[in-house]
């Protein structure tokens, strides 16, 4: 996929501002990748606010994984903003299956907001998809069925563009093209937040690229080189964490059409 | 004490889930330091799931860092569900003694929830234990009286293990059993977030191993050990935060044999 | 300014007490400065024990950048508990222009705590002073007029020493006086963060120093050196976090009164 070199310079020229209402475990990682990448983040959950600065926003990242009811209505007030104004919204699943509040409140955020994407690991999207599937906190315990097609149901179904993260992220339109993105390292795998970044990522390449299912596949491209280089030089979480976000910064253009391995196959 | 390998190697084997609600300070390096052991973090401080995501998991810890009466409450709802599953329940008091509230509210949990630890330093402990005690903060002024014996007196008081963490570490447990730990390093007293990823250390033992005083004793002493590997390499807080978490994941098991100092003294 | 480093001296001395009530983005990194500068950080954010912290403090930091009605009330009750006790009072206007919200809650806090620091960058600060501004999320824009005249009034009006931050840091006190501090390096600009941890800085030096006008500017000289240290040894931007923490932490007082470069022009 040639554009990806492309839809990353265009964040680093435009530095859309990515407004999140996200969690308190990673917020602080969530806006510095955002931030590395070459976009603004801003963070603002009071209902008082959120509209407003969802409307002066590039991309608008819903993250659930500390989410009370409270937050919830904040966000579908953020989010409605965001539809109105054309800005796309993208929803980070966490934890959903684990508890019935994340997954109930997972779909009254579908229900009300329209998404431009919705991202998780393997179990929580298998959940939203309808598929047996478990989920234990935030880890992806299992979950039948195939990636691919798991996704292009939600994405049919939905209307969003879905994206799956994994040791493989696939990512589906909701006109049935379906991405495989194989670059990463399974260090990722052991970082607390690289999920969290990886929809700030999303988020970052939505607002500059209409194209949401090549947006989600060029950010997780990205994501994942940055993670390959980030692993030769740090071999425990703590300097992989700190290495990651800073290759994402470093992140040349040539490295990304060298390293990228996305295949389009739907 | 010849069972600590052992009880690390139990949790990077079994993985267990420890739900925290905890402070918004050091909520990330307390999910890195449970993801870094081996074991799965969790954050989930909604009353509408808490209790929920309670039971599923291998130890409950709460940590009143940042606390309000709301969080209080979900954090009794959640301890009563671990309580009647069977889960094991830590308390971090931090602060306690430094306002009322921290006080009552530590108070309050220890009367509404069966906790398995409590754990703070020596005048958040002195304070739960009657004895004259200054706390400014979250940090130890001062206690007046011994801590062995304060932690033997809370822990009968109580029938719950008490830890007084700082130079050298107490566990004192409900039938009279008393742990002195003498590992550790000076800089781990100079970081923000010690206290609360020694109570997430302490989480995931007490998740395999039944005793809880030994398990408390084991997560002390691993935490310990990391922390002298890492003073090797880091001389200044920020990377020494990060080589911290980086040790307790590269501990080797023969290094916590090799090194641990635990002496049992009850 | 000769005095810098003894103001240094002196937070490293008596260890003042800085109540922070501040945003959950970077919670941590406030936390670590203030550590790291050698006072001790309390987050306490609980309307039920706020004004009791900060009666016990050396210092009150406010911080909007991720504020509720709920939590700015609970910065009221502090404020006006830290005021009657004669406890330094510094408001950080996070995202102040950017929504209805932030400008209507700085102006509300500034009408009720007399503040002793108000800080911010060129459109937050020129935003509250009247100036034409304006802010992008949490990041400055433009703000028409000269910063050190924007500075210069509004501490004229509100009676607060205030704290223009960026390239060339600018001080104003309310008797007229007008400080440029000249040291930092443009790495500062790209970290999430910096700006929450100069008044982090700001509030432990306000705290051992009553010339709120000359404490504010020894701090962010302070912090500006430390800056230039670690971008010798840092070139991105969690790499330069973490140096920037550590190298407050190391300074030493020879290199502030050799490297400082702070102008008094008022």
């Amino acid at each position: 996929m040639a554009e990806i070199s492309g839809i990353l310079a265009r964040v680093r020229e435009r530095k859309p501002l990515v407004h999140h209402i996200t969690n308190w475990v990673t917020i602080y990682e969530c806006a510095a990748i955002t931030r590395a990448v070459g976009a603004l983040p801003v963070m603002a959950h009071a209902e008082e606010e959120s509209a407003e600065m969802a409307g002066i926003s590039g991309a608008l990242v819903l993250n659930i994984g500390t989410l009370t009811p409270q937050i919830v209505s904040s966000m579908v007030s953020a989010g409605r903003m965001a539809n109105a104004k054309g800005v796309p919204v993208i929803l980070d699943g966490v934890g959903v299956g684990a508890t019935k509040l994340r997954t109930e409140k997972a779909k009254e955020i579908m229900g009300k907001v329209k998404l431009a994407v919705i991202k998780g690991n393997r179990s929580e999207i298998g959940t939203l998809a309808g598929a047996k599937a478990e989920t234990k906190g935030v880890e992806a315990v299992s979950v039948e069925g195939d990636l691919d097609a798991i996704a292009k149901k939600l994405a049919k179904a939905s209307g969003a563009t879905v994206v799956i993260t994994g040791k493989r992220d696939v990512v589906a339109s909701p006109s049935g093209e379906v991405y495989n993105i194989d670059n990463g390292h399974e260090m990722m795998g052991r970082v607390v937040g690289t999920g969290c970044m990886a929809a700030s990522m999303i988020g970052a390449f939505c607002a500059v690229e209409k194209d949401y299912a090549k947006a989600a596949a060029a950010a997780l491209a990205c994501f994942g080189i940055a993670g390959e280089l980030a692993a030769k030089r740090a071999k425990a979480p703590m300097a992989f964490k700190s290495a990651l976000i800073d290759e994402v910064y470093s992140l040349g253009e040539d490295d990304v059409k060298r390293m990228a391995r996305v295949e389009v196959i739907g």
